[in-house]
């Protein structure tokens, strides 16, 4: 299958800095991880999402990612490993989840916004509902948060709630890492 | 459902970290990083996987994945922290491949140890067979190779070659994080 075509092509990703919760359910923002970076920038081009954005208010933050995708799309970097050029080319930074929403164009008619939470909440959608759902969608974004997850305020700017990833038990503790990659296989991925 | 039972109850994940590739497919031992620990440790914790074993026939590699093993189960950040506790006290280092194997106790009858890589392979069987005989084997192995995968003497201890992740084409450069945690959602994952 080419990247064309895939309803991953019409799909974005937000890794959310702000606002997230900490341990103690306070809303606060989180410091970017480069790897987190590298880590779902390298899934979204497995699986033919178009874009990445990383939600940051904090402006010093906002440089180091924007450094760090130069580096390995422009500078040194893009030489020596160009499937992580191929990667990073489609990162960038942004202040808020609703300037993300904006530069995706997701204010069009049936857009889809997915909010990614490993506490259950009411009206959740299974991953099968929201595949034929993005199959339908003019455009979606997923959005994960870091730290504790999302604060209530950037989960009701999505129109669905996707069910928590179901483990052996009640044990919700994925890093986000994991969590978006199980996410994105279960919304994009494919039998072989 | 309890982690009695489930399939992930009789099965161990390994990280090889020797025999692996690099770039250039010469035979390497790669350094661990904590943060492969955790996250494993996690994803482990998270579908009931009996145990996770590190293997590195390296031994100031082994010592460090030992304290901080020690650090979140006995020490300071078991108290901080009882769900890294809980994730990190399933995680044990060896030597080899072949240390993991007799440990768990993989030489019976009918025991299914299974080999991942982004590489295709002839006989490689699809997640979906995978989990059928997970179902029926009295004890399992997954092995991960860091680095650019495992060595063909890593391969050939398994009896099973799994699938490549299906991504939207032939770019095959997940992390061993991202690879691990899609592939045991598809191998003990439920729906909800």
């Amino acid at each position: 299958m080419t990247e064309e075509g895939h309803p991953g092509a019409r799909m974005a990703v937000g890794l959310v800095h702000h606002p997230v919760v900490n341990r103690q359910g306070e809303t606060v923002t989180s410091s970017v991880t480069s790897l987190d970076v590298h880590d779902l920038a390298r899934l979204c081009r497995t699986y033919g999402v178009h874009s990445l954005y990383i939600i940051t208010p904090l402006p010093a933050q906002a440089r180091l990612v924007e450094r760090l995708i130069r580096h390995w799309t422009a500078g040194y970097g893009s030489g020596v490993n160009p499937e992580r050029k191929e990667a990073l080319s489609r990162v960038m930074v942004v202040d808020r989840i609703e300037d993300m929403l904006d530069n995706f164009g997701l204010g069009v008619n049936g857009a889809v916004v997915m909010a990614t939470s490993a506490r259950k909440g009411p009206g959740a959608v299974s991953y099968r509902e929201a595949r034929r759902i993005l199959a339908g969608a003019p455009k979606a974004a997923a959005l994960f948060g870091t730290a504790h997850g999302m604060a209530a305020q950037a989960m009701s700017l999505a129109n669905i709630r996707l069910e928590p990833i179901p483990g052996v038990d009640d044990y919700n503790h994925l890093p986000v890492r994991s969590a978006a990659s199980i996410i994105l296989d279960r919304l994009l991925g494919r039998d072989e």
